[in-house]
């Protein structure tokens, strides 16, 4: 931690903040400029955080220097992670050298449409099913998904087609219920800033799906992540869905340079979900090509049977010739950048 | 609603539409352009949401006209509302034609030092005593407040002063034991998308404080504080507090045309934060004035007796002088643009 | 400046950088942290700019200490400047103490329309008469204003009712013309990083009205005011008109925090227009109310004859009811916020 | 254009809306809703931009339904286009179909310098030698390029190595100085917004790249491009490099997604700059490989035979092993996505 003092600080305002971290065990190294003082800070930097020195006369300016995530950092953990989901001998995972395509419906209608959108999944080579049964939704009018129903359509239709089951918890409340039947226990954007569902996901002992938040820097996300690994839980992967920005052609900007930049500092894995990023059919493809050429560690993409009846995010879901494309897309790309399917 | 065909829709495209909204009950009026087909919904516009118009062969887009919003709509409810927040007898009124400060410390640390910072809110003019027992961090290894403890410790000080408490709900799971110590619920802005959560402040009967999220457009907040309205409860503030900008020089920007913004669309009351909105505590009393000016229905700001020792955002509470800035702005600005303090 | 150094840096990459320093005759202090070093560097911050510092092997990042601005900076200058438009013995002055209206018509499209305008503008206490003659449009298509009869019909109109003028210059190739008919030069937000006209403008010996870009942080706008202020010229008002961000109620977001965070850092004065920043009639009242209680040294604002029929922003132009409410509030707030009018 | 009239807009305003479309020989067709009505325009557009309509009493809302953008949308030119850039006989072809590399320094500073970076990009397969001569630059402090010494070096470079010249030009005034020595003007992001200069690129009769601005959406870009167009000039290639976002960990977001949206509704071609989009150097490789997968026409790349002797974003240069790693990925992921290199 670096503590900036401003041009006009005077001597007793610097030996107040020497002092104050030397109080908790640190040491502060001064370093005096023609115009301005620095202060060095060593030692337990989470024992700084309390000292509120950015409130003390005479600071202007406290850098903190290193990440403040630390279960989630490469530094603590400098091998890249690999997480496991899915019933003990048929796992599937997601991590480095490997590409996963996770796929489903955006949200369970009925047990006759996850069928069909599952088998579509299987078939573009998804080992996952993602579907929503709880679907969090801006307007309380809208369709809020099957709930209890819908998660048994889910685990029923990955019995069938073989597939361990990837969907989102809303509530803490519904923990239980959804840990029931899911495989793996989805995080959405909107929730990545709700920390009591995050400590509660990260003591439910199934891997975590965690979404970026919409709004959320790299390192909030890094954050929450955080959060879950505090209470044990470090088979959380990243999925990167978009960020809001002021460009209006597309539901929100993909961020594709969080894929280097996260792998870069944390170990956990990082995956990719270009439906909802653009919330547009036509391209799902191509950022779907983006996000294997980028490094990712896998995609999360929304198919439906018949797009038109969709009761949630209809315009993105894939089908037909453009699911032919990706599946074909996820088959040669992975090779050509050194992972296999 | 509009649908714009696009270019080249067919004969067939166009009929499909038009056939499948008047299955609802609706009607399609539809204006053939050199270029374009467009075709305007006339009918019950919820009914169209589900059509999921937008994934029909040759639709080129889709313009919603009305708001998404009913119960909190001014359409609804032409005159503005006043909330009234307290104990039976001695309600404070938060709306058109009053300005009301609310104020006290960011995170309750302890009995003493909520106590002088009520007293100082209550020197300052504040008539609401707002405060923090359970606090969402960014990090996990932050204070996350004092929780049941805090409850009580304000409970207690809002009965020493006579000042009604305005305390944050964080999980739905503590909403008993908030409701039972709180004359109104804050939903902090990380918790705008939390639609449980809204649902469950909903239910509970008391005045709802809504922060805006970081992140949220003006429709999604009032779409937010729909999710409260629809149970039944329509005594909710707005609360603008900042959104995430690319600018450095603030944590947020106050987007401070919200306020009439709001007023022109929705008839609750809406107040600013302009502690939390600029994170620093230079910033707080001139936009403070901005608030006021704006025609804001009041401000919460925080205040601490000793901001180098403050637990939790200590770099932006006021004291001292500038808190008697704060209360001369508080008493001489209202008058100017119509308000009663 | 201060070097962190990667947690795996070498000795000899520690060497390396502080030697490179004091080639240049600069200091390094060097703190060794536990799990990092952290340098220091004292001497002529220009000279480190040139270093690179940041490419060298070891290094992880360089924080920069001290403001990049030098001119315009309070450190500099402790005082706030005000700033004097118009001919010699009728200057009006925009500064600290003083709140100055600028209005007029976004585009000059008549000399009639252009002398309505003024008089409306000077009637509602305007004391400089601002108006497009060149006007840089998004659309190739859209009326990009009258030239050089638009600079002659606003000289016209500036002798007729006495008020300086104040036009936008948006190509260096005008400069001489727009300078013999104008008191003051705009350089309006699309040209703020047009480094080579913020040169010219500076050489041209009258005072600039120079708009934040919608992208630019405050630090950026006000490094383009140093490009003016190189040239020898210092009489720049700065003008806050609204940043993009992804709210889509108001065509830019007004960042009112601005006003007093360049007050804090440089001494020119600043300016808000309410008009351009929201692109609303009904907000411009309010957002000028907000403007003058921040501390805002003036406030520049569309007005039009007959709105409906303008060419450029009707929308947004004021006249009638609003006009006189406008004026009303440019009397009354200012002296409570300790300003003459 | 689609007209929407406020629920309480009287039938006289709404017969006036009409009368001033027919005026203008447009047609107007009005849908009455429950709640409100809509007016379908059918007619010349052009003609109804300068109608101001939003401006008419009873008006709420007007949504333009065609792009404003004619010569570069694919509606005027469905097929996808190629731009030749370079002397006759040895032109450089950028747009379906191939794959094609620029690279350079970022910034000329000697001889010596600008021809091992040319040799340094031709040997990683750039087909073109991208490089500054004027540099624009957020400081007045910072440098500024070597200006006409840059040029020459820059031509001498090209004659020497074979590789035609694209430079960027920042100011009208030195149009003819650029024209006379590059094969292809740049014009950067900081200028996007600046018509003027648009203008002149647009009669100079070179090959334009024109760079997004930060702050741009896709369709001010386009519309950028049309002002060039519009002079009779349509070899122009577009450079996404990243926007303005929140996100701190690169120096702007790579808006990965503007590549297939431009090219679903432009027919210009469209590269990608990963160099300064990501600001990084152990992103360019990444976000190049993004770039190629998602279709982009070309991307153009910064080297430096020494980087931390750099001049201008050292930082972010490839040389050595990063070099080589683009190359291999410039060679292999094309032919995969169905371009030739």
């Amino acid at each position: 931690m670096v503590v900036v003092m401003s041009p006009d600080a005077t001597e007793e305002q610097i030996a107040r903040v020497t002092a104050r971290v030397e109080e908790t065990g640190g040491q502060a190294f001064v370093s005096r400029g023609v115009v301005r003082t620095i202060i060095g800070l060593v030692g337990d930097i989470d024992s700084f955080h309390g000292l509120n020195l950015r409130s003390m006369p005479g600071v202007q300016e406290v850098y903190r220097i290193s990440d403040p995530y630390k279960l989630v950092s490469r530094q603590h953990h400098p091998e890249r992670s690999t997480v496991h989901v899915g019933p003990a001998g048929a796992e599937v995972a997601i991590g480095p050298g490997t590409f996963t395509l996770l796929a489903g419906p955006c949200a369970v209608e009925s047990a006759q449409q996850t069928l069909q959108a599952a088998e579509m999944a299987k078939a573009a080579g998804a080992k996952l099913l993602r579907g929503g049964a709880f679907k969090p939704r801006t307007s309380p009018y809208a369709f809020q998904g099957l709930g209890l129903k819908g998660l048994e359509i889910l685990a029923d239709v990955g019995t069938a087609t073989g597939l361990p089951i990837v969907t989102e918890v809303v509530d803490a409340r519904d923990l239980d219920a959804v840990a029931e039947h899911a495989h793996m226990l989805q995080v959405g954007s909107r929730n990545m800033g709700n920390f009591g569902l995050l400590q509660a996901v990260g003591d439910a002992g199934l891997p975590v799906l965690l979404e970026r938040g919409v709004n959320a820097t790299v390192e909030e996300w890094l954050m929450a992540a955080e959060y879950v690994a505090q209470r044990g839980n470090l088979d959380v992967v990243l999925c990167e869905r978009g960020i809001r920005t002021f460009e209006p052609s597309t539901s929100t900007t993909l961020d594709i340079s969080a894929v280097p930049v996260v792998q870069a500092t944390s170990h956990l894995p990082v995956i990719v979900d270009p439906s909802h990023a653009g919330g547009r059919r036509d391209l799902v493809v191509p950022l779907s090509r983006a996000a294997i050429a980028v490094g990712a560690d896998g995609i999360v993409v929304d198919v439906h049977p018949d797009p038109e009846q969709a009761l949630c995010d209809g315009p993105q879901a894939l089908h037909g010739q453009e699911l032919r494309e990706l599946a074909t897309a996820c088959r040669k790309l992975p090779p050509v950048v050194g992972r296999r399917v």
